[in-house]
């Protein structure tokens, strides 16, 4: 298409909103217009990638023996009923009433959705394994939707379901998935995609993985170990710590430690350190705001996913708006009064000594000790896992954190959902038995957006030829010299002739506006026809990426120069794929 | 793909709920399952249909110079404000608040969407003209889904928007759109769609049409005249009545009329004809559930699209509870209270000599003349067609009710949106002007559904070779048979080979049970491979539309032959598109 007729600004500034590139470069290059916080519009140049990606996910989908299906957005309430998550979910579940009262959501995943599908159907062995599959809008209400197409309320995911008749049969589909997903990944021209074990979170199920892109601007951070290759999300990964006693065990003192309401002045004023003291952590159930104390070491800091996981509900940081329960700055188990939960972080278990609230103002105990002063003391593993930790697998120290976008996912739920929506098949003895199922997401904006990210310069997106929105960028230099406007749009027609993605560039701007658009749409192959190449009987062809820069090609090699250079940059990619 | 591992059941029995055709096949034939009212999901056989009609649709969109793009599902209320649809459309408009509170809808049309998405960019007459359109998912919140995939609450649209500087410019562009969509119901298998004028309602602007597919399970009316080529659905069809001044002027008489509150019984009582009263409609509008009051001529009834035109708000037939204001049974337009709007209907003017109610139970008026009695009435055309009456064009008495399912629209809106929404551009003079829109929508799950109920016969759909969800339909009878499955498995992987699409049935079922399915699968062309076909070195290869009939065909002739059939089916669908 003519880029003269393309709907879409693109401009210069980068905008003020935008903390991370890719978003401004999306912004600024004309692929997403904004309509309502974390919600966007798609220009064409977007629709172009999205349709690319989503064709690389179908072939891929497809070749697992995935059957495409379509669920619905809006979803009855009731389905949701049957499998707990209408109560269990927190306020990202969009809930609403239809114009009958009848309780609706919008479909943020589609679990309960697909087993309505499939469970008369899949009532006997002999129809599984089966997978189904969707392309298809979902709608998270997220709290803080941010860095463009990263985190949004809506966006289109590829979301599949699989059925088994034993955990076995699972886990090699679940592999075949497993590597489907790293194809996926390479095939969009990011091979470099990490996979790490997860949290399983509000899905269910014990086994799971991400697909992180490894990059500064993403939101999850993922401790790696380089000794022995162990790779997790910080939510998954279990916190060690050595238990260093250098302080003997003591009796229970309770001393007066005014204004030392945190854990920095109270070491400061009883000159200790911060691992010897027992620090509580304060949050609130969303359900009614009744308190969880979580304790732990005064060096550490929660991570709150683990918490919710321990708590087993929705939390949000604690606001203490009165002390008749708990006395902010000097809570401490002792004492603590009985309609709080109070949970231990696995870094106290085995510490002989420890300074802690007293629930008193301007007063701490010393010589704390859990499992001496406490009775049955719940322990959980509630604490960031730390740069320099202990490796869960190998045990050294030797953990690194780095930050990443998840761009997929897979679950092994098992039978979560059959159990709860009463889903069940005959066996092959005529038992009753419930089907085990997998599931396995990719959201197709997120990974647009990463892929930005992670292939940009100063200038625009680096597209990879596999998900490009065209293949080519023509542009004419002075289309006001008629020979050269005429031997370009010869090139237009004959490029387009021979299937190949070309956005031709005609208008009358100078070329330095005309390359500044063509780096915002970060087309990889450049064909520049100019009077002054046309002098010499040629066109400047370059790629995006830079490894072609200005080659002179005669006129009449261009289209087999155009088609060799396509192959090539398609051949990189997929040497790239398993 | 093999049949034995299709997700979806079919069955025999109609299912008791489905009121037409094909909604029973579709549920029959695994295609759709109900999730909520007016709420389906899709099985494999159905998305496969969808995205072949997609295709062809984004085809005809792409030639027209349409550009995808893709707005949101949800959007914020503050959009529809803009509009102010956010007030005026009625409850199918799915309103409800997100987690901060703001309003939000769920799009039925995204004509603000649009102009959003495009309002900064088109800020000059250069950028005009221009379309963009988007296949994506709708809600509306009908208060009565029906028909399985005719009338739901959630459906796929593909909804295109056309950006001019005139009036002129809209006129053509809207031509070249009423063209492609006659080419995409031809594509599609269904050329005999009737193009017709249609009622705007709450999109706005001036002409629109609609395109019928007639069927008797249509839910739409549709007037044509058969002398001059008329037609129009009943709710825009002006309804044209003569005046027959069979009873001579008189003066206004009240008469005791004891037990007539209906005009039957009133023309009973007074042994004159319907067509000598005026009787009175009663509405209520939906905000404030104040009365609106139809006159019109007692023979004829209200087309309730048009009165609410007229009233320019949603309206509901009145439930009149007590008495005070509404004398029911005996309403008539003299001495009615001040407090409910009084419409007249044009069957109504120029008649001398009427009977109507007199406000008063038990009583009427004889001699009432709507011009003498009463000040500057309001005359509208709010009455329904009728079978044999005056065609609003030519002028005889030829007009015939037929009935339709609309399976596309198209509408030039004017400025409507442009003007509420302040979207302008400058033209060449400088001047600030508000761009002139038309709009273009095709449901593509009721267009599959509208196709199998024009197109079975009693034991399934019979689906058209360019949207059936697989081209051939091979059944292996005998499947035990070591040769029969051999030389079937054979041409199963050599038609996949050629890029055909094929279903291959290998179960062990008796063939009956076999053809019911393939029946009920509606693929064109089936192919039969058994042992008793084999001893002749043959196949037996029909046709869904019985074109062709168990025509025995040399084993190594199979490929060529179902290349041949599908080439024949494809020209017969395309000798037809204009």
């Amino acid at each position: 298409m003519k880029l003269a007729n393309m709907v879409g600004d693109r401009f210069k500034e980068r905008p003020a909103n935008c903390l991370i590139d890719s978003h401004a470069l999306m912004v600024r290059g004309g692929y997403i217009k904004n309509v309502a916080n974390g919600i966007y519009s798609q220009y064409p140049a977007m629709k172009r990638i999205s349709r690319k990606i989503e064709a690389i996910i179908r072939e891929e989908m497809d070749k697992l023996d995935g059957q495409e299906v379509m669920f619905p957005v809006v979803l009855p309430g009731s389905l949701w009923d049957e499998s707990g998550r209408y109560e269990s979910v927190g306020s990202e579940l969009l809930r609403f009433n239809d114009r009958t009262g009848s309780k609706m959501v919008l479909g943020m995943t589609h679990e309960e959705a697909a087993v309505q599908l499939v469970r008369e159907y899949a009532n006997s062995y002999a129809k599984f394994p089966f997978m189904i599959y969707q392309i298809q809008t979902k709608f998270r209400d997220e709290a803080r939707p941010r860095a463009g197409l990263i985190r949004v309320r809506e966006f289109t995911m590829k979301d599949a379901y699989s059925f088994h008749t034993s955990q076995e049969d699972l886990e090699q589909y679940y592999e075949k998935q497993y590597k489907a997903y790293s194809r996926i990944f390479a095939r969009c021209g990011i091979p470099e995609v990490a996979v790490v074990a997860s949290d399983s979170g509000m899905m269910g199920g014990s086994v799971s993985h991400e697909y992180m892109l490894l990059t500064p601007a993403g939101e999850d951070s993922i401790a790696t170990c380089p000794e022995c290759g162990y790779s997790a999300n910080v939510e998954a990964a279990p916190a060690i710590f050595d238990v260093e006693n250098d302080m003997p065990l003591a009796d229970l003192e309770l001393v007066e430690t005014p204004g030392t309401g945190t854990i920095e002045e109270l070491c400061e004023f009883l000159k200790i350190d911060a691992k010897h003291t027992a620090k509580a952590v304060v949050y609130q159930r969303n359900a009614d705001d009744s308190f969880v104390v979580a304790f732990i070491r005064g060096d550490l800091d929660i991570n709150e996913t683990k918490l919710t996981n321990a708590v087993g509900c929705d939390i949000h940081p604690a606001d203490i708006v009165d002390d008749s329960v708990l006395t902010a700055g000097f809570i401490g188990p002792v004492g603590i009064s009985d309609k709080v939960t109070v949970l231990f972080d696995k870094s106290l278990e085995g510490i002989d000594y420890l300074v802690t609230g007293a629930n008193k103002t301007d007063y701490h105990y010393k010589g704390f000790n859990v499992a001496r002063d406490c009775d049955n003391p719940e322990y959980v593993d509630v604490a960031k896992i730390t740069e320099g930790g202990i490796c869960p697998k190998c045990g050294k120290h030797s953990i690194e954190l780095s930050r990443g976008i998840e761009v997929g996912n897979i679950f092994q739920l098992g039978t979560k959902y059959s159990k709860s929506m009463g889903f069940t098949y005959t066996d092959e003895n005529g038992k009753e038995q419930y089907p085990i199922m997998g599931c396995y997401g990719i959201g197709v904006g997120r990974m647009a957006a990463s892929i930005c990210e992670v292939r940009h310069d100063d200038w625009g997106p680096i597209w990879p030829i596999t998900i490009a929105p065209w293949q080519v960028h023509l542009c004419c230099l002075r289309s006001d010299d008629a020979a050269a406007k005429a031997k370009a749009d010869e090139i237009y027609d004959a490029l387009q002739k021979k299937g190949i993605e070309v956005i031709y560039d005609d208008r009358k701007v100078r070329p330095g506006a005309m390359f500044a658009d063509a780096d915002l749409l970060g087309v990889p192959v450049r064909v520049v026809v100019s009077p002054r190449n046309l002098e010499q009987n040629a066109v400047e062809i370059s790629t995006r990426d830079k490894s072609i820069d200005k080659e002179m090609v005669p006129v009449e090699n261009t289209l087999d120069r155009v088609d060799e250079i396509i192959a090539q940059l398609t051949e990189q990619i997929n040497s790239k794929v398993e």
